[in-house]
């Protein structure tokens, strides 16, 4: 098991449960690949929401009532803002507005993305590394009904309450992998698709260079975690977007989404009836409870993807 | 009173008691005019610190056990920062980091350090202006026999413990103060000294392009509080400079740094005696009970320093 390597994708909350479950099995032989989509800048600071759902999760400080910000958080800064005048739809915590401090002074200084996002997982214990997709900006933009949304703007001030037509990644063709990323993927034994939302999550990352491209000839392993079950997304609007765009949510529209890639792919047992039409898709099935509600639940659910992609981690 | 217009110099903690006290009797007809000398920067944010007592004491919210910092503060983000591996000297509370975050963020944005100052005080309810001298930097660098110190280091890292042989503001000759500073010292029926320490808080405000002569010429009143006490600072290092450049530190030693510019000078009741010695300066002389300690002391030392001025206020 000391020698497996794995390479996990995840976005926020759902993802980063099951990146952790994976630590748990894998330690430092894990490299979670984060989305950069829907960082932004507020009051001049570099927040990258995803990544610090990572890195709180897998250093074990993350509000497990939320499962974003930073467990026993306090909001005196943002009272502050507020009292300026300022707008306090983004729940900043103090002691998360510490870490985009530190962000954004050491990218000032000239530190790439992922050279910060190494130095502030290590610092909180962190066994994984944490590897942002790209060093370059990329920018989840939301088509909605009413106009075009930065991502905070859709998912936080607006609660992803608009209808969405289009989801763009604005900077994603043009950016690369980093060299870090593209090390993990060829040493990696496998690569795990974790159950984030596969619109504003996982294909943001797909989206940056040749990532996908990369996956689909990797030669290697690629499982997917589901992140709807029974119709419905565990955690925000997955199903909703599925809908917007015409489609019954379902894990077997996730499959479909991933079927150029993935060579497996890990349905809840309440979705078991689905396994023969996302095996027609060429894609070989495991059935579990995908629910992660305890530290075990993700260590469980992390072995049953890595066993689906047949590596030995047991 | 309520034409009455009057002009104040402030450092920090000392300075804005009387700056609070004059604004009780002045209201918005008194300009605090701050240094910034002692600003700097820390984790990319431009931190004032004399401002941003004077701000908060002048609102009502700074702390009063310390004189420095808001009331009640938490210290959140600076643990995590500590956690993070940062140096934490510098006592940067949660809803003064908020004030930090917001100033550098509207500076970055091209607004001037006068407007983002007048934009912070107004939302905090400050009556008086408050303007920093210049909106240029100016930098006190201390030359001690450890070597050149940059203000912060020397007065919250090493807490004024080395040998200072030398202040130097650096940047203060290039600078100009501001047309709002101008405009103030020209609508003035008086200008105040407060008991700030000379050679660290009220010299580089001076300093700055022809503030000083600038008061020479005035033709207005112009008074000083002494920050001396019976030989002893109330509060920071202003007597043990003194010793360390060889003078005795007294009130009289005080009134002659400003006896080019004074027309007046409010000495404490214990140094009485001085009258004769700071009236040969051609000064004139007034005796009151400078410690203030409740706000009634303060707007009684603020009348004592209107009256010196023989500016009718009462």
């Amino acid at each position: 098991m000391a020698d497996v390597k794995v390479v996990a994708l995840a976005g926020g909350v759902g993802g980063a449960k099951l990146a952790e479950g994976l630590q748990q099995l894998l330690g430092s032989g894990l490299a979670v690949v984060g989305n950069v989509g829907d960082d932004f800048e507020l009051w001049g600071l570099t927040i990258c929401p995803d990544l610090d759902t990572l890195m709180y999760t897998l250093a074990g400080v993350a509000n497990p009532q939320t499962g974003w910000g930073v467990a026993g958080d306090t909001f005196a800064a943002l009272e502050m803002l507020a009292r300026y005048g300022e707008e306090t739809w983004f729940r900043l915590g103090d002691r998360d507005l510490a870490t985009h401090v530190l962000r954004t002074a050491w990218l000032r200084q000239g530190l790439r993305l992922t050279e910060v996002t190494a130095r502030l997982a290590d610092a909180l214990g962190v066994q994984a590394r944490l590897l942002p997709v790209t060093d370059a900006p990329v920018r989840t933009r939301v088509i909605t009904d009413e106009g075009e949304l930065n991502f905070q703007d859709y998912f936080v001030r607006r609660r992803w309450q608009p209808v969405v037509r289009e989801v763009r990644f604005a900077g994603a063709e043009q950016a690369r992998p980093t060299p870090e990323v593209l090390e993990a993927l060829e040493a990696a034994d496998a690569v795990v698709i974790c159950p984030s939302n596969p619109f504003v999550s996982v294909e943001p990352i797909l989206a940056v260079g040749d990532v996908r491209a990369r996956l689909r000839h990797l030669g290697k392993p690629v499982v997917a975690v589901t992140p709807i079950v029974a119709g419905e997304a565990v955690k925000g609007p997955t199903a909703k977007l599925f809908r917007e765009f015409g489609e019954e949510p379902s894990a077997l529209a996730v499959a479909r989404r991933y079927a150029d890639f993935v060579t497996a792919f890990v349905l809840d047992e309440r979705d078991a009836h689905l396994a023969p039409a996302v095996e027609a898709l060429g894609v070989r099935v495991a059935v579990t409870d995908t629910l992660m509600r305890s530290a075990e639940d993700r260590r469980r659910v992390a072995r049953a993807a890595l066993q689906a992609t047949q590596t030995e981690v047991v």
